[in-house]
């Protein structure tokens, strides 16, 4: 029989799950939409359905792992995630521990994606490291003296929603100024229209992060411009996360990150100008090792195989 | 016989110890004034001889602790502390525990002033807070998962040299718009003399924290907006620190938090509107309870207890 961890990674759009094995192979998976469900137990019921018909006759499934919105690590519930149509709040972990009855953990993506770093990844033996993921929105989890740090109530990691310009642009949050607003890949996206209407006059009425990126790769002046800014912001962002928990390694995520030499070249150098004297030429920015293989699934799972 | 472990706190003009027990009481003290020595070995051998005879005969010395400038928690070391005269790596852990033969831990002075908080002050049985001090600098300490945030290097918690103003005040840190060129003793003058030039044109040659506190306490309203602009940037940078940890309790450290109210009510204000709605009227903001007490020797005894 060999042993299985279930990596469940809920999205507002759709849910998808693995079965891995101890070293983060994925034997078998499948995904829910999301978008279909109201009710969360009706939710449970199906993706524990699908799981099981996942499982083979030689598997044995000893943990789960779950990467939600809105996760209460402490609790084990998704609490009103405002992207779902599931309301309320969902005790995930209590219901599947009842229904296959072995250890079930669950927290929110960023913090999962760093334990799956830990686990699977580059930050393999690392006390002290953060991720961060660039996307719809910009998450992060910290790692410190070899433990994720929750904070208090569960929710810490939110580098996203560090001011890093006072007064700066609006976030959906109902704030100014949040580093998610300038290096999400919908900040990107609106830098490039912004530069692009003060260099050319010419009002883009849409764009996106990947849209950019081919624009930089193009040799478009604006496009590199903007990801020269995105990197000036971030680096800054870093550099003051660094003086708080002064991790040896940074890991990035997501897709904006495979803009490459466009955003990486400029972040380690913004990153190490704004960095104190103590921390320069000492803090390793590396891409996440997972960025090309199922990050989500392996980051849930990689919560259930710490556990066990 | 009483088990007592001392305290030793060494600053750039004096030393101070103190031998400690268990509750925080301090059974007997002394000092030694660093500023004479430039030899660590002579002022080691100094040091232990004023405290041998601070031991009497009912006393059993179990353990030191020690906080300093520049110390290196993983080495024992202080490392070219550059507002000393004495030079150069000095192993005080080695040197204390070969000459005393009990457990001694060393580490800079406000991560000891967490310590001291968790050991003897308000954040006894606290998991996740953090320790701003605010004085000459502005030092932090931060307590996550229960344990202190060293980071890889043991060089973490330098919220003071965060920048919260890109493109700021000159620190003296070489670089711009540090969180202690706003809110240190000193930041705090600087700001009450540009705004009484800006208001008055009057140029002031000189203040201090502690005099900006008296006008503000005789109702001058360029002291209290002082206090109200060095509210802002702390509570700005309490709020995106915040958004990193998550703790449940911000302890306030240091002789510009005895401006009390003038500080602290506007600090609370701008720290909730600076904040992320999850973290909203979560944070409870305290002054340090070992405010009035020795704490820079309770905070160095602390470690030493902890590690007992």
């Amino acid at each position: 029989m060999k042993q299985v961890v279930a990596g469940i990674d809920i999205g507002g759009t759709n849910t998808v799950f693995g079965l891995t094995d101890r070293e983060g192979a994925i034997l078998a998976s499948g995904s829910l939409k999301t978008a279909k469900y109201e009710d969360g137990e009706v939710f449970i019921q199906d993706l524990v359905k699908a799981i099981s018909n996942g499982l083979t006759d030689d598997m044995k499934l000893v943990g789960i792992g779950i990467g939600c919105p809105n996760a209460n690590h402490y609790t084990g519930t998704m609490e009103n995630a405002p992207n779902l149509k599931i309301k309320g709040v969902i005790p995930f972990v209590k219901r599947f521990e009842e229904i296959f009855s072995v250890p079930t953990v669950l927290t929110n993506d960023a913090n999962a994606a760093a334990i799956g770093e830990m686990v699977f990844g580059g930050a393999k033996g690392l006390k002290d490291f953060f991720m961060i993921t660039l996307g719809t929105g910009v998450g992060s989890g910290f790692v410190a003296n070899g433990e994720l740090v929750y904070g208090h109530d569960s929710f810490a990691g939110e580098l996203g929603h560090t001011i890093v310009l006072l007064d700066g642009r609006m976030c959906g949050c109902g704030r100014k100024g949040c580093l998610e607003t300038y290096t999400s890949a919908s900040g990107i996206a609106k830098t490039f229209i912004e530069l692009t209407e003060k260099y050319t006059g010419k009002k883009l009425e849409n764009t996106n992060s990947y849209e950019v990126m081919l624009e930089a790769e193009k040799g478009n002046p604006i496009a590199i411009e903007t990801f020269d800014f995105t990197a000036k912001i971030l680096g800054l962002a870093l550099a003051n996360a660094v003086c708080i928990t002064s991790p040896s390694h940074i890991f990035l995520f997501g897709g904006p990150v495979k803009a490459g030499r466009f955003l990486l070249d400029p972040l380690k150098k913004y990153m190490e100008d704004y960095m104190l004297f103590v921390y320069k030429n000492k803090v390793d920015v590396q891409v996440s090792e997972l960025l090309d293989r199922n990050a989500a699934i392996l980051g849930a799972a990689a919560l259930g195989w710490q556990r066990i």
